[in-house]
């Protein structure tokens, strides 16, 4: 199985209750390719950076198994960077400053070698770059899962909804999904999301867990609850890496392998939220990925 | 079995972004004991109410099962009335009004042939009162529910401290849970809690679902997706009374056992919120309870 992924590589710059960071290496592609990296080696990137972006960074991508063949290096311009700042609670962010720089003009190119790739991760960005992508493939793959947020609903919400109709699974927050829907109730939004096409809905709650949904059925899995939350930054992506990583590795889109993924989803964003950037995901091992699983379905689960 | 439920009996007028009560009949042991009575119909009640409670209500409970011998009847004195507005978010409100009225000097007296109740629900009440239903006791109930707010960690933190140092379980939210232990982590907060007394610990988190902690094990229910929340009113008090409920007539306090109860709380509750007071809860039948377990566990259980 082959995986492409497109979202931004970027820097972030980040506060939260628990400390700061300079900039560091961060974009939704980065995290799904750490995360996913754990289920697949065949990982083929498109995304777009400055020449400020170190090699060093992109060579750790491709030790992931990653295929950077796809990432555009622009010279003499300078890479995405993003500064927030998180609140108390963890649950909302100030967006402090944000440099679109190589993003402004971002065109998506898909290598030849890429268009055939059986599952298509749509990182968060704009939705018609989304779009732009999923366009150039050779064949539609088996599963398409986008990632967005409200930032394209404020702005771009028709955009948006053209990119929506083209995919299998939409992931977004509980605030997106009323946003989008206009529905308070999750149960009437997920219907409602439902009908402007995607099959799948899974909406992340960060620490209070996440529903997936189809027409159907639907399945909750909660959050690990950890001794210690640093930085939630990158845990929606790193979950949406898990989750199709997992759904690549074995090869089954059927709604009970789902619910499967979004276990290891919740997983992969335990670590991600645990320090900040990409640190600890990228540290981690299948071992205790395992046993992290294991103590999720302890106590979601009942004998 | 025998269960003995001490609370308040009260008047509540409620305003929800969703509509706006008159008086109505409300009270923490009035939702326990209407949620608890479709698992045991040996209920005991201790409470106390003015003489302008109306008699139909108290014959209500009765029907339900609940010996009201223990239900003080002041006269020419007024019920507790407690009104209160909720936020757009459901998940935050303010009180508009508080009369204790008769709960200012509530002496609870447990009459002699409740003193031998093998199981003990201390309904959300004054700390000190809590205590002294319990100190009346001739024997230690095989478990003891604990349930108590923010409202007495603010001002009676001693006399809660106390109290706590004598019960099996506890049921607070998550907000309470972070200002009991002072600690953020819902995992560091439990693990300080279970030091104060309690053997276990339940931390609501309304339409987030519920934890069940022990010293060692943990387990988390989902709570219904649901279409349409009306009043949060009694949610804990119904989830509590459907938790205790579920023990007493099942006889069995292990972990495994409370994971189960956990669940039929979680359903109990989700009758509540529907409608305004006590109107859903106390129609539902054993039928729906049944027909909602079974989507509670097909939403949270892989197979």
């Amino acid at each position: 199985m082959s995986l492409l992924v497109v979202g931004t590589v970027a820097f972030d710059a980040i506060e939260t209750p628990f400390g700061k960071t300079e900039k560091i290496v961060g974009g939704a592609a980065t995290y799904i390719c750490m995360s996913t990296s754990f289920f697949s080696r065949d990982i083929n990137l498109v995304s777009i950076v400055g020449d400020d972006f170190p090699e060093k960074e992109i060579k750790k991508l491709n030790k992931k198994g990653v295929n950077t063949s796809g990432l555009q290096i622009k010279k003499g311009e300078k890479t995405f960077f993003w500064s927030g700042k998180y609140h108390n609670n963890m649950n909302s962010r100030d967006t402090i400053e944000t440099q679109l720089n190589v993003l402004e003009k971002f065109d998506p190119v898909v290598p030849n070698e890429f268009k055939k790739s059986e599952y298509l991760m749509l990182g968060n960005l704009m939705p018609s770059v989304q779009k732009r992508v999923l366009d150039q493939m050779n064949k539609r793959p088996k599963l398409i899962v986008l990632d967005t947020m409200n930032f394209w609903m404020d702005h771009f919400m028709e955009d948006l909804k053209e990119a929506l109709k083209n995919v299998d699974v939409l992931t977004i927050n509980d605030e997106e999904a009323r946003q989008l829907s206009e529905e308070y109730s999750l149960i009437k939004a997920s219907r409602k999301i439902l009908k402007m096409g995607p099959k799948y809905l899974i909406i992340k709650k960060g620490e209070h867990g996440a529903f997936l949904f189809d027409k159907n059925k639907a399945f909750f899995a909660p959050a690990l609850p950890l001794e210690e939350v640093l930085d939630p930054t990158g845990a929606g992506d790193s979950f949406a890496g898990g989750f199709i990583g997992y759904i690549a590795k074995t090869k089954d889109i059927s709604f009970e392998n789902m619910k499967r993924a979004v276990l290891y989803g919740t997983v992969m964003a335990s670590f991600t939220v645990e320090k900040f950037g990409t640190e600890n995901l990228s540290m981690t091992t299948k071992e205790e990925i395992d046993s992290r699983l294991k103590s999720l379905k302890k106590i979601s689960q009942i004998s």
